[in-house]
């Protein structure tokens, strides 16, 4: 699953917690720290597997979901360079009911800071403690913007607000996403995200062609999410 | 708005934290520490008020809800006897970028803690943090469970789990409740719910009169919301 070592050389410098740590805790971290270069595509974490533990990005692109019963997705949140991927490490906290998956979404360096690892330093650490309720916090608050997305918004705004944050991430208006992808991601069917895509392409906002996504007008795109 | 003060006597046995605190801590707390009684239907918080603190329930009943800029409501958890709300305090963390409505569903007896003492303390106490981080992943599971609700769930099974939630809740079949109520609750529209309702009657689950739900077959209602 996992193809390549990274060097672990500037771990403290993308780990903000770094200099809170005293030198037992530093060591502790540093002698188990995992490095990992993970391939587009791979699942790095599912609720059905061992607790993976805290991941920090070094470099790429993950992605949090949850899966229905019948395969159906809706993403949660995309994580980014320098980001802390908690759920990972659900395990640590007892309370955490859920279960998420995580992928990648593109080739991703990371590190992993082992669960058993980061719950022993957590439990003595106010530091700590408070840094990862943060997280937490960071992630809840995430969610929260997805309920009020799912609850208030129409599905034409959340396809104009995706197609935007990927035009945004990717640094391109050619889109290379099939209609299926957006519908995991906005927890929609492949149909009724073709009849919108097709939609916005008689209005001129799109250019819709085999894999690919063409954004015409991404003015009249942020109109549409801000309506 | 508070009409009554109770006596703060059995705190100690509320906390789950008390034996934790040392007696610095325990002393800012009980110093600190304000008590309530609430009428139903009062709003103890919501995002635009002051951070109104850590509440510990002694009993009554809070909901605690957000709005859209159109008025629709949804609710994210209920709260009992003994239950703390967190999400009152928001202003604790940084990270926490969403507002809640709380508002008393039932007369309420209940102690705050001052944002700013508890805030303190959790600064210095890793067993407090840790504590809150639990507590917080506590909400993020309600929160993550009403997502799937909403996501794979249909309406009719979502007003099964309601009207048995609320017949466990108030230990009686006959539900005095609006069908505005249960929009409120469930996200949705009242005319929605009254549809919902009148097939249920017909279906002979329910039997409806002003104001008020007989639930006549909580075992079909129960066969219905798992189904």
């Amino acid at each position: 699953m996992f193809i390549k070592e990274i060097t672990i050389m500037s771990f403290e410098n993308y780990f903000p917690l770094w200099n809170d740590l005293n030198t037992a805790q530093k060591k502790l971290i540093s002698d188990n720290l995992i490095t990992q270069h993970v391939k587009k595509g791979t699942i790095i974490h599912n609720g059905n597997m061992d607790c993976t533990g805290l991941l920090l990005i070094k470099s790429g692109q993950l992605r949090t979901y949850i899966l229905s019963n019948e395969g159906r997705e809706i993403t949660l949140y995309r994580l980014f360079d320098m980001d802390m991927c908690l759920l990972s490490a659900s395990c640590i906290m007892r309370s955490i009911q859920f279960e998420v998956t995580i992928e990648a979404e593109k080739d991703t360096d990371l590190w992993i800071i082992p669960a058993e690892i980061y719950k022993g330093i957590m439990k003595d650490s106010a530091p700590v403690a408070n840094y990862t309720n943060e997280l937490m916090a960071t992630r809840f608050s995430d969610v929260m913007w997805l309920i009020e997305q799912i609850m208030w918004k129409s599905l034409d705004k959340r396809v104009a607000s995706f197609l935007l944050e990927e035009t945004s991430i990717e640094g391109t208006n050619e889109l290379k996403i099939t209609h299926e992808t957006i519908a995991n991601h906005l927890g929609s069917h492949r149909e009724v995200i073709t009849r919108m895509l097709r939609y916005f392409q008689v209005e001129g906002l799109v250019k819709l062609s085999r894999g690919k996504i063409t954004i015409l007008d991404s003015k009249r795109l942020e109109t549409l999410q801000r309506s």
